[in-house]
């Protein structure tokens, strides 16, 4: 089988962890069945730095042209003065909208070795894992009208438009459905249907798509102050949360942040079957550490298990490089990002070294 | 010195914990120098039975010639399915639009006597002590155009439009900065100015508004994302955030939810200095156990000591209040909902009780 995989490192420790990548594509075309080709291309500051832009046009058609794209990390203070709308984050907003990756998967799992590094108690935290399914390509992220206008006399006015269409509501509430039936069977529907419309009709939709195709799921409904809380207080009680992309983006991070494991998640942004879908960690840049050769790049080695798993159709071995990752993590080799006491530091090489050992085992 | 109060029981265990506050007053009336003249209306839920609205113009005129307001709890499942805009919920976007209470001030604090019911490890939550303020009347919960448009063929398109002025920034970025000079003299300002123009406006408006006036306090930028994250890591760097309707609709409940002590967190909403305020307690109004005399009346005394301290100008009053609900604390007294081991269950009505009598000492 031949995929063809989009790599685009980014901006500050991102090309180190994807470079930890590469040596997992050349052993699965070494090893597997599976043969990987990939292209690479610069990505947020660095294309800003390169070409003036975030995003080139000839950076998305090939992503177009690719089964999945991989992404390292993006922005930093380098580039926070630059324009609005030529910012890194330009850029990931537009990839996001223009391959309609409209379904954010962001879990939020505990891993045990590591329980130790939540903040919350580890009996309210052992075994925790939440999967966040994030509205991606709409609300008040690209609503229109927008922007901000000069009223004279020193007043300005900022409008953003918070809009969400039953179709929009639907494709992501499906994905939501169809995931928690293989896991433990419920999903959580987060909005402010109280106090906005929008919310209001993103409740009336899921409900409907429940009880057209889902019944046999068991749905919830909560609104999103409340779902805040409650991530806090018990999130055990959570199996899946579907939400739009405004509050799936401040949930996704209270909820990664209480494994404490922030360094170790994955994410994946997926669109219609047949596109591609987009794999990145969930930590950012981190232009403090980059170039040390010390940055963790488990959350990319785990992003990239998702994407053969959801774009290369190799859940096999995807299993298998989440289990090398369980591993290396048992052995107690750990980046300085997750070091404790009796553990071993390793740097970036050593961990993707480990964990290709562990899969050669 | 004569003041006028309004009570406002509102829904659920409403009624009763409004109860504690007016032996508290009867206490105050026959003690100080202060004379606290109340009248009461329904409100929310009790308003809808009543009178087929949450908030009537009776209510609204008699908020209006009060110095404040206190208000016990509001909604519940019962009025769930009534039409939108008649909600208990409605009738608290009103009073608050009504009497333009702009800022909303919600303290996340940790008593020391409590510090078990965090999920948060002691040593992360002790002594934390966060001021969220958060714009109560603008943003998206007001913002037009507003509602669900149906475009046929089963399709409909939810809109709510967020928006901020150069005004309404400046008077809540005002009140935080001010605040924060009593206390640890910092300020986190949390948006998405990443993604949203009316959060960059607010980020450049509170950037001017510090450079302006307030250059002797710390003022820091952070996204509402990365907020939801901090709060939950290191809960401890936060001194006073500032933020707008939504974001603080979300991280006030976060943060509450770190100390573990919902039952325990006044509120209050304050608006220009000669109009009242508005206070109330942070929980909701918990109509499984209404009527059976054992909800937690502190949250509702601590909001009372705020409005002595806020508007009634009995800055040491409120305060002999507050160090009563510590010496009760400290006596080991618990109602149902902070309960641990070792300490002794109260009622409602004898935790009010006991707190008149640690006044009375
Ligand atoms: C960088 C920013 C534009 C982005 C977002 O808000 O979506 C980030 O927070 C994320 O969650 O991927
Ligand atoms: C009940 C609801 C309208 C309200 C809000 O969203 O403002 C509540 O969550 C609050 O924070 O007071």
């Amino acid at each position: 089988m031949n995929k063809k995989l989009l790599l685009l490192p980014g901006d500050g420790i991102g090309p180190e962890i994807i470079t930890e990548v590469r040596k997992l594509i050349s052993w699965i075309n070494d090893h597997t069945d599976l043969t990987i080709e990939t292209e690479e291309d610069y990505f947020g500051g660095a294309a800003i730095d390169a070409y003036g832009v975030p995003l080139r046009d000839e950076t998305l058609a090939a992503a177009r042209k690719s089964d999945a794209i991989l992404m390292g990390a993006v922005g930093g203070p380098k580039w926070d003065n630059v324009a609005y709308d030529i910012r890194p984050e330009a850029g990931l907003l537009k990839i996001r909208k223009q391959l309609d990756l409209f379904a954010n998967l962001r879990p939020a799992i505990v891993f045990d070795a590591l329980i130790d590094a939540s903040s919350l108690k580890p009996e309210i935290v052992k075994g925790l894992d939440i999967l966040i399914v994030r509205e991606l390509t709409g609300g008040v992220y690209f609503g229109e009208p927008r922007g901000i206008e000069d009223l004279g006399d020193g007043e300005r006015r900022g409008v953003n438009t918070q809009v969400y269409t039953t179709s929009e509501i639907r494709r992501v509430g499906k994905v939501a459905f169809e995931i928690a039936r293989k896991r433990q069977g419920k999903v959580t529907s987060c909005e402010k249907a109280n106090v906005m419309e929008s919310g209001k009709l993103w409740r009336e939709e899921i409900t409907r798509l429940h009880a057209e195709s889902y019944s046999d799921v068991t749905l919830e409904h909560m609104y999103a102050d409340n779902a805040a809380m409650q991530l806090c207080r018990r999130p055990s009680q959570f199996d899946v949360i579907v939400t739009d992309n405004l509050f799936g983006d401040i949930l996704s991070d209270e909820a990664a942040m209480l494994t404490g494991s922030l360094g170790m998640l994955p994410s994946a942004a997926l669109g219609a079957p047949d596109s591609p879908g987009l794999y990145e960690p969930v930590h950012g840049s981190a232009p403090d550490i980059a170039g040390q050769g010390i940055a963790n790049p488990l959350a990319t080695i785990l992003s990239f298990a998702m994407l053969l798993k959801y774009s290369f159709n190799s859940v096999a071995l995807g299993e298998q490089i989440e289990a090398a990752v369980q591993a290396v993590l048992a052995q107690g080799l750990r980046t300085a990002d997750i070091m404790t006491e009796g553990c071993q530091k390793v740097t970036t090489v050593e961990m993707g070294d480990a964990v290709i050992k562990e899969l050669a085992a």
